[in-house]
């Protein structure tokens, strides 16, 4: 496939170069009549947008986007969206010594292992500008989720190489998120991480982090067994984000330590007859489907591979070799991260929501406490209440 | 997609559930002229069956595998092989209870919501039977790797409960794993593991651990960026197995909390001519792509959630209730995972050759030190020491 | 992929050579909850079954399917459907001469130039036994498009070599069809049929003929632009069966001698406000959308390969020779191609129906005379009028 | 998927409406290495561009690409290329009237069925324009056919209305069709056919006719059973080109009014070893594979549903009324479908011939006149002959 597609039905396919004319997506399968702005998609943008502040890359890009097809007055067509973002800001000299020597633990020798050949101003594909494309089609998916069933998906950077912090999952906000540079909600806890990232960064080293995604609201049964998990596809998903090198769901590793009877989430009924669990260990995935609670991924970053300090490496002849890289970089990823972490659990939720709809929501469900009054309520009432909704042509 | 295949090129579909006739795959896409035997596939099979040693489900089941499609005399056809594996031990009987009461964590409530109905007995789809297909269809990719490329697919007990273990991934062998229960080539470790299992199962509880996969010599270049990166479909693979939580690569989480100068693995060549990292902190994948180093996964699993200790939980018909699961289950399931996560990984790891060669090894590449050399020998040289490829029929 | 998948959310995979241990199908992406009896499928397998008369192969096969996973008590569990029909009559030293010469115009050569190996008794996989797996998975779709929108799929035999007939294709039915053993609704046209196929069949040769299939009651908006629409996903679908050498949708070949303003099929307004064509040139689709009206379908099948007679050729070892081939094979597929052809019909649209609901269905339509009144009718009506659903267990 | 996406390793997605921004395409799983210019691209646009002539619509586009990623210094990177089209010539105002009013046979009234929303001004997606993207992708799978092994593709016009042609399917050449504005070899013919498109032109009415397609070396085993026989494939793919009502592959229709005797191909050894056929009414495809004959396709176009005569039809708000239709269309779809038409059939055999090879060459084939020495030729003869792939940097 060349794996620069992903989902089923709600499929973005990215394409571009770090230094080439510009890079977007183009996503296939979106309902049509999605109510959506050009500046809802742009906001996200300008969240992971570089140039932000001091701890971020001082690329400066405004990352304008171009919405090119599927898409009228607001409203999506149903046909494929076309995004672009040209790049502006590229000095692919400072690249020059880059395309001579491989940047250690880098992606410049793999993709000339790969590819026998390779754009070799900047990054390329492995180049965070790819992620462009990710968030705008994310930011369509987030819409979609929010207007269907009224999910909530909000990340925030909750480790700074070692400065952690103290965040309540269920009750955080995004303007807690975005109160500072970090995007940590623990705002004690953000300064200290600002102060670790600017360190490493004074010093021309890196380090790395974590980033931790909440999704409140998911309806109940999204995911499908068995390869197709809704952890296995979060996985796939989060770890396809660059840097990335382990990834947890609920308890995660720690929970390997538990004992069953630690472990297990009991269930009980609400008052109004709903099936919940008292504890969330399995972070609201249970065999693979969520199970309504607030599903909870937290993903590993490694330190930046670019550093101005001296490695030693080869060089793309195959000479052993000293490199001290150039380029503008940022000190730690994570706090760009978020919007990308965000972006790639509202693809992969959209697209099992829809799959999801199709296999088991056709056929009616039966019975005074079945399932079906809550998976009406679970895709409808949000519908119900979003007037924004133009009335369209009648046939 | 429904969710039960996995795969583009290589790709397999597994059915059956727990209690049903049996459970079985079909795998397409398999290149002819394999030559591979029954009894291959068996040696994988009973690797994970049940009722192996004490510390595994009493379960009895053979899980002798037919070949029902796409092979004839030793060889495959390149047709879908079809593999099928009865079910024998089944007590529904056990199940009585269960089919009222959610066992809590369990898959037992989500499969409720989200198809409205169930195979009451056993765990139908999401019980651990379900991975024979997986394990069978390994057997034949590892099978092609070794072949086609020399590939070696390792996996063993890294931990138990918090019992660690010391080990080399460069130099322990399968017999190594295979020489104790656990299934840990550690054999000091693997003794104080089988204690700890031991320990709660006589509690009528349940714990989890650690699985580590290594892959040696896999061809360079096998991935696909963006979104197909080795990484992050090694994720989706291993994190759709039961009860799994959280996966890591190379440095996983602890090398989120390095430097970059730290982090950073620094290339050299060898007297031959090849481009090696000195230091392995991407776990052999950096880019997306394997590198030619050891490829190095680690995987945790939860505490399996079937327990015999009384937990409260609710009923089918929403009442809260008590309940003391029956039915016969692992305390542990690292040991049995072991062959299941070297089927995962086996089976991505067979796709990705198939799409790499697809689109990268067509076209010649050129140049007295360039890839093509390595990228022949990287397929060739194995394949020319099989002598056990018979001589096709010709036209 | 192999190719022996078919559909992207309904989704179809058949195996099985013919002269192998059986042949039979995995159906992944069903509704659960969709009530469907072994019989239902049996009914459509012994409508293809060998040796229903004297004008087709007297190979005799019971062909009782044994439905293996993801189905109990008379209703699908959404999991994976396996279905498989062992080989009871197999006759391989009939094939002891074909195993040496090419037949020709047969996939003999083919497979061994693809495969380089080959299951020599017999077609393997290009025998019209793997149609079997077709139309288990067909009854399936069938009985879904029947239950959530009413879909009637009827196909009938509308010509042998050169003997024509007369059918009303609003009208006719299933036992019209089911009358005679060619299966042509017209019943002297099918007696001037039988007599045509007997002819060649007492000669040791064989003819051809052609199939019409219509669908009656598809919903609007089926299909998908601009590669997957209803035309070319029938296209595939019906050309991938064997024999076939060509299809016509609607007013076909004969359409493209028409003038615009001959071929346009003008709109009215019913007096419920329904948009219907006068005339239907476009057979119920356009612009790749089913429209409403009935879809019709024309598919050309070659006289069957496999003759008696005396044919010049070559042999697997690349020396010219003569083959008088033996075995039991169809004079003429076309009565027997009938099921086929409806159950590769029932495959696009279910398939189609399902993806059409997930993208187009889950946001509301507005408007008195909206689209959405319609569209609720159409999924709904049907389902309204179906007391057979069992209530399901509630969570 | 939302049905704008092809293929599976070679894998297009289109985008784009008629009056919109522009129209493009990504392709995904290009290998890298290829050469190919932006010129070699733009010749293809050249082809299917409005305006070349009086029988062709008056719109007037440049239709010049933008390769927007992907590519470098004449080369694929391997990565995904998006390649793009500004709209330029835009005169929404003349769909005022048809924005209200649905064309007969046109898409307006499905697309609004369907989405219940849609991009009024002209034919959206469902414009011919859309298939600029196919051409440009086509033009890049051309280049990797002729390269690889020598494919040759060629389409040509070979009936307009009832004006019928002469052609030797094995000879013509691109020159041939090119000489005149109808694209048809037999240039008495062609005149024929010019002056029967004009005339209609003339009266406001349009016409259809036919287009040949035939694939000269295309390497032997392409294609795979049993849903993606190389027949099915051509037929989805050509099928899915606008006001498209029917296909043959080699006899066709005809062909089911023959005898198998007279029908099957008989095959012979050629002096040097080779297989072939003495006729070639299987057109190139024997049990869906290529046989290494000549592939022949021919397809029926229907009338241009788009004409400025007076029509009875209805109104978006569900009136009965007429419609003189304006805009700018072509008379008569098929001397540009010519292009179109090579473009699919290039599509599908890249993709096809990419998993091929993936699956049946990667392990060896053994014996003196085995299959994999002509393999061997089949893909790499003309490999070696190509001097202008540029020597790759080293790794």
């Amino acid at each position: 496939m060349g794996g620069s597609s992903f989902g089923t039905l709600f499929r973005v396919t990215t394409f571009g170069e770090s230094h080439g004319k510009g890079v977007g997506c183009v996503v296939d399968g979106i309902p049509p009549r999605l109510p959506i702005s050009k500046e809802e998609i742009q906001a996200e943008l300008d969240r992971r947008r570089p140039g932000q502040s001091r701890i971020t890359t001082p690329r400066k890009e405004s990352d304008t986007c171009e919405i090119y097809s599927g898409w009228a007055d607001g409203e999506t067509l149903g046909t494929p969206m076309c995004i672009m973002v040209p790049n502006t800001d590229q000095k692919s000299q400072d690249y020059s010594e880059m395309s001579l020597a491989y940047r250690p633990s880098h992606a410049d020798a793999v993709y000339d292992m790969k590819y026998g050949i390779r754009a070799v101003a900047g990054g390329g594909r492995s180049s965070a500008r790819e992620t462009i494309g990710r968030v705008a089609a994310g930011a369509i998916a987030k819409k979609l989720l929010h207007i269907v069933a009224g999910v909530e998906i909000l990340a925030y950077v909750n480790r700074v190489r070692d400065v952690d912090c103290e965040v309540d999952n269920e009750t955080f906000t995004l303007e807690d998120v975005e109160a500072n540079d970090v995007r940590c909600p623990d705002q004690e806890a953000a300064k200290a991480m600002y102060k670790a990232i600017d360190e490493v960064r004074l010093r021309g080293d890196s380090c790395g982090g974590e980033v931790t995604c909440v999704v409140r609201n998911c309806p109940k049964g999204v995911g499908a067994p068995v390869f197709d998990k809704l952890e296995a596809e979060l996985a796939k998903a989060l770890m396809s984000l660059p840097a990335t090198k382990g990834i947890e769901i609920g308890s995660g590793f720690s929970g390997s330590k538990m004992l069953g009877s630690e472990h297990n989430d009991e269930f009980y009924m609400t008052p109004d007859g709903e099936v919940r669990t008292r504890t969330n260990r399995s972070g609201g995935i249970q065999g693979g489907l969520a199970n309504g609670e607030t599903i909870v991924a937290k993903l590993a970053f490694k330190p930046t591979s670019t550093i101005s300090r001296k490695q030693k490496t080869v060089s793309r002849d195959g000479e052993d070799t000293d490199l001290v890289a150039r380029g503008r970089h940022d000190p730690c990823v994570v706090p760009r991260a978020v919007p990308m972490v965000e972006a790639m659990v509202a693809l992969v939720l959209a697209d099992q929501l829809l799959q999801h709809y199709a296999q088991c929501e056709l056929l009616p469900r039966k019975g005074a406490c079945s399932p079906d009054t809550r998976a009406a309520s679970q895709f409808q009432h949000i519908i119900a209440s979003t007037p924004s909704i133009r009335t369209p042509a009648t046939v």
